[in-house]
């Protein structure tokens, strides 16, 4: 990657332009995409070897150079195209690729790629930008090779290469009639059947398909359970209106994910990359939950106020103070971690409910005796031998950890049955709930033991 | 899925066994995984009807439920089967399933299943289970289509048809001379050429591999990047030894997502899911980091013990220390956590480090100035309009905050530097750090404004 960067920016330096040409028309179009990120950085549209570059490449490769960019790339190339070459890029891209692109840009620029589309396209970009936000019929593409039921294998085939040069997917191909799905076949199924075999006869007909209103991440899910190529998208009478292919779904699975560690993290989720998001907004991102939880920790500041006095009598509590919400707070976002990452890969469900806090319980145990009895005898040595010291404060961590745990693992399940989000519900109220029973514990056993 | 369930439950006590066979052979073989999981839940191994229902299923349908059933599952089955069935669900696996079966059994099992493979078979198995662990190699599959170059279109229709039902994918097919991979060539392609010509004039040449040594987790990548449906697998002489597919590459992002999430939470990552693990392999993989962290502590306590005195003085100080506390963590935790997931994204390098650093800096006076203000202005009400006391805890969250998101973005970054796993590394130290820093902070600060 490297080598070839500078090779590339020599040549330009010289104006080898051709040679350039010859040596981007072999490359991978992520790869070329990723060449100009390098090459030009942020000051792309300020260089003009930018447009260049991009003019030099064969329509059908720029057409999917095009389909890798950011956003910001996409509203300058559009800027500097003549509307000859807007149709032409728009020509070679799938429309699914296209809705992309329009989501990203302001109304002038959109106004201007409607203009430059056919009726058809046209219709189909409207269609799709009219389905929810994350809903299938958002992700897919309507470039699918469909079938009919009385073709032969030869016929088939004979169709495929007619169409397929302009479809996203050929491998799976749907058999629809009165634009209902009614059967799968595969390229593999055709090669192993016979040439004049109907359709009708080696088609699937057990359809596994989603709605157009599903959720993206279910589809995502659906991708991951039963490997599929491409998946198809019907409309509530059952009528086949678009595929979305595994590429999309990986995409959908990649975001999800991100989505969630970012929830995980108190950050409100962000679709852009770290570096194309700004100062602003990556503040606007994390203002929210540490406003929330400042505030909420006024709850630990007034039971602190409450126990001013013991405090006051045994100064050394203090010094544990830290330690035992955080062990407390690390207990909790093990659970929590876990139980709202196996929902999100559907392994976890509200059915699981007791059994799902009688583990975590029983986990609790487990984890909470080795650290008490680490803590105590470190404690115990540390502090003139105090046993009562070293008691309370194995006794605090004992039931923190227990307590801890068992709100980690019940509040995400709760969130998630009351349709709230549970990586977004769980880190507020997790960490409020635990840093005041971790107090609580600590200051009530505390005054126990110690007679305080 | 449910109404399946009931059903099939129903016909399994009237004993109905030809209904139950008709029904599950036009179901897809993860919903069959599923439906034994949901039918038999942990006593599978009790139930006599899991095994006749398996030796219900037609022979390649029941290789591919196979294939989707976890390990425990496995060993049930094959110490169950006959000699003779053992061979036939071997002979219809794929050599990768048949891999990852292997890598999950007792010897006894292993020595049994390679006693039942041909030679071939045993022989790419030991290949593959020769390649380290995580690697390209160990997840690949030998079973792929190789065409000669001097082949023509139809002749490589031809020996797709032939060879084609037993490889794993058709879709891309690859270009040997003297084992050397020289080219690549979708059957897309191969539909768009004409019969007559030849695979050396239509296949690709800038070919995109990987070497078998290659971590999986760049292998995830590459798919992510490139919207391959398999990628070619190559050793040090660029002979091509297998290829990774699509779902293959699915499965290793999601691990890796898992995996991710698991170490920011301070767990040591777990191949098995939530249920299959078990209370005491809970315990082992959260204890080491709640260990740890534990006695990481130590620090704190120190720390808190010095100033023990300013704390006498001030007694309400001591109310806002959770929430300091808190709120450093929470925000090193947001920037340590996008940090991460870019880099694990490969959006983020090394050789942004200044970049990262000068940006979190920026994003942490912009949040670190409101917080302040709401703070200071909610202190200054609450407690007798004590300006000093709302500047001291507002000046603390400033510091703590600026230092907190420079710690979270220069910490995994610098451990991906020296070849430490950014995600483990950033956890404890991070933890241990920031709330280190925080107490200094706000101590410091308090005696400084208070005149303590």
């Amino acid at each position: 990657m490297k080598s070839l960067l500078n090779k590339i920016d020599g040549m330009l330096k010289e104006k080898k332009f051709s040679q350039v040409k010859n040596i981007l028309s072999q490359e991978n179009p992520a790869d070329i995409c990723a060449l100009f990120e390098e090459l030009f950085g942020d000051d792309f549209d300020e260089r003009a070897e930018f447009i260049i570059l991009f003019r030099l490449l064969p329509k059908d490769l720029a057409a999917e150079v095009f389909a890798h960019m950011k956003s910001d790339m996409h509203k300058h190339l559009i800027s500097m195209f003549t509307d000859k070459e807007l149709r032409e890029i728009l020509d070679e891209s799938f429309i699914d690729d296209t809705v992309d692109v329009i989501e990203e840009m302001p109304a002038n620029v959109v106004a201007r790629i409607l203009k430059n589309s056919t009726t058809a396209e046209r219709k189909a970009i409207n269609q799709i930008l009219n389905y929810p936000k994350d809903s299938a019929g958002s992700i897919m593409t309507i470039e699918y090779v469909s079938l009919h039921k009385d073709m032969t294998v030869s016929e088939a085939f004979e169709k495929i290469r007619k169409v397929g040069v302009n479809k996203e997917t050929i491998y799976t191909c749907y058999v629809t009639e009165n634009r209902k799905l009614i059967g799968v076949v595969t390229v593999k199924d055709l090669f192993m059947a016979d040439e004049d075999d109907k359709i009708s006869d080696i088609m699937e007909t057990h359809i596994i398909s989603v709605d157009t209103h599903e959720d993206k991440e279910i589809v995502g899910h659906m991708f991951g359970k039963y490997d599929f190529l491409s998946l198809p998208v019907v409309d509530r009478e059952k009528r086949l209106v678009g595929i979305v292919t595994f590429d999309d779904a990986m995409d959908v699975i990649q975001e999800e994910n991100t989505e969630d560690v970012e929830k995980l993290a108190a950050i409100t989720p962000n679709e852009e990359s770290y570096f194309k998001t700004g100062v602003f907004g990556h503040a606007k991102h994390r203002i929210v939950w540490l406003l929330v939880l400042m505030v909420s920790a006024t709850l630990t500041q007034i039971i602190i106020t409450k126990y001013e006095n013991a405090l006051q009598a045994v100064p050394t509590l203090l010094a544990f103070l830290p330690m035992i919400m955080d062990t407390g707070g690390n207990s909790g976002a093990q659970s929590s971690t876990l139980i709202i990452r196996g929902m999100a890969l559907n392994e976890i469900h509200f059915f699981d409910f007791f059994r799902v806090v009688f583990k975590e319980f029983r986990i609790s145990i487990l984890v909470s005796a080795i650290l008490a009895v680490v803590n105590g005898v470190r404690i115990y040595l540390m502090y003139d031998q105090n046993i009562l010291l070293a008691a309370t404060i194995s006794l605090s961590i004992v039931f923190t950890i227990i307590v801890s745990k068992l709100i980690g693992a019940m509040l995400p399940m709760l969130a998630k049955k009351v349709h709230l989000d549970p990586a977004i519900m769980a880190t507020p109220l997790i960490t409020t709930l635990v840093d005041s029973c971790s107090i609580l514990i600590y200051f009530n056993i505390a005054v126990a033991i110690l007679h305080i």
